[in-house]
């Protein structure tokens, strides 16, 4: 126990998973604000955008200027969500590091959401992998191709989600060409153990690919399950600065968990995030200079840092 | 993994730890109803007062009375606080199950909370314990004797708190009389790694005696602490009823972990609670209609119950 624990990424997801959700549309220069703050503070990854159709979703219509805004980050990684092929398309005419498709392991989410079925959506995460192979063979820049188990953990249509057929869609996505995997708690219905056994299962099976966690605080459990994850080997997560996102049927109720309180829990279990929580906090007001009348969440930012963790500690 | 697991105890603490806190007092007839209230969502601990003197805490003047209405529910276990040698000599008049003496294990906050150093503050135990053993000789009921070390994560006066400092109290603890210890993170320092260490270190050399853990929820680690200490095997667990208290250095920080949060986190993990979330949920709304304005807590009240947890799978 002596050995310094290894470093954990957090990832920054509130441009796509927060905003994607409120009615405004932020604008570009607040955007590539928050990418430069957040560089500030320590965060490197970034999940920036989703490639949707921009008359779905306005939110997102500048996304190929806001991946420029954050390559232009030095030492950032950048991905994007793509939801199929013309998606997938257009982002890499962008040239990410990486794009993330999301599969639901709920069959009647995958529907609502994709319009597609699990195993529909597979097969065009593999046309999206050959896709992403021709542009690497044409332009020498290989995009990592990532796949998160939407509603890994359960679902708000279907309910219960069925834990072998998770890890069958894990097989099935990694099948057909994804680098690596992640779980994802889309609606806040996760719990610790549920968590740790998932994960457990999932890494026996498939090892480092399966390689980040995606949790909801919808309930209260967020930082818990960050927690249960980490336990099983886990070490990059998704956070939102600010908890932002939320569910349209849940008023109130808060989306990624924050990326704030991940970094406080990291920090006072003495785990190296590179994460300044000072400076995330600062961010923080900014965000809420933004964003007037949205509601914040998180827990760290109300209670302010402990006595027992000075800045030069926060910083690790 | 195939037997149950076991059941776990939810005290409530609200009644004490969260109102003392308030500047309003609340009247003996709503602590009834909320007693009464939180019995009907299966609730069957409770610490209900402190037995400190009226006037420097006029909210606990009506002790007596409480303690009375309290031990008029069936099956109720009811505990009183008290922080010296007189406080036990009025708790013992009321004849409650237990009484839980605090002792710091941050000299600074043993000073400015009981004015005793904490060695002072056991040699005060010993004395409690005495005045216990007289009256169970005298009356035949003997009073459960429990102690809470306090700041056993550390301390906003002192920053951190050294675990054999506290392995030390526990041990004096015991050896001066009492009969089960809890640690407390008395104001919202602990992190879940931390709480997993020194449980187990207390555990392994104090067993089932290290009986409890109460975990303020000041910084958003309530619920992963709550489990981190379910996972050394503790099965009892102080909470407050919306997370009443807060801390009046944290504007807007909660206070104790919310009730309804830890029923839910182990309603959603199967470990049976006896507690019914609707009807606790329900004395919430109860709660914010006798204290207006009052800022109350935790999650699950905003997001409300998921699908996957039906009102029959949460009164088990």
């Amino acid at each position: 126990m002596n050995a310094p624990p290894d470093a954990v990424v957090v990832r920054e997801v509130g441009l796509r998973d927060g905003l994607q959700i409120l009615a405004r549309t932020v604008p570009t220069a607040h955007k590539i604000a928050w990418l430069r703050g957040a560089h500030a503070a320590g965060l490197r990854e970034f999940e920036v955008v989703s490639f949707v159709p921009p008359k779905l979703m306005p939110q997102m219509a500048d996304a190929a200027e806001v991946v420029a805004g954050a390559l232009a980050l030095p030492g950032a990684v950048v991905s994007v969500l793509v939801p199929n092929l013309k998606g997938a398309a257009r982002a890499l005419a962008c040239q990410p590091h990486a794009m993330l498709m999301p599969v639901s392991a709920s069959h009647a989410h995958s529907l609502a959401n994709l319009k597609r079925t699990p195993d529909e959506a597979v097969a065009e995460l593999a046309a999206i992998a050959a896709a992403r192979d021709r542009h690497a063979a044409e332009s020498g820049h290989r995009v990592k191709l990532e796949v998160g188990i939407s509603t890994a953990f359960g679902c708000t249509l279907q309910g219960r989600v069925d834990e072998a057929e998770v890890l069958r869609l894990v097989q099935a996505a990694l099948a057909a060409g994804a680098d690596e995997v992640g779980l994802a708690d889309t609606v806040g219905y996760a719990d610790p153990e549920h968590v740790k056994r998932l994960f457990t299962a999932a890494r026996a099976a498939f090892g480092e690919r399966i390689a980040f966690g995606h949790f909801h605080d919808t309930r209260g459990m967020g930082v818990a399950n960050v927690w249960a994850a980490w336990q099983t080997g886990v070490r990059c997560f998704d956070a939102s600065l600010a908890g932002l996102g939320g569910c349209p049927h849940a008023p109130g109720a808060s989306g990624n968990v924050a990326t704030e309180d991940v970094a406080y829990l990291f920090a006072s279990m003495g785990v190296p995030t590179g994460l300044n929580l000072p400076e995330l906090l600062r961010l923080r007001g900014d965000l809420a200079q933004w964003l007037p009348g949205e509601p914040l969440h998180g827990a760290i930012a109300r209670a302010g840092l402990p006595k027992t963790l000075q800045p030069a500690e926060v910083s690790a």
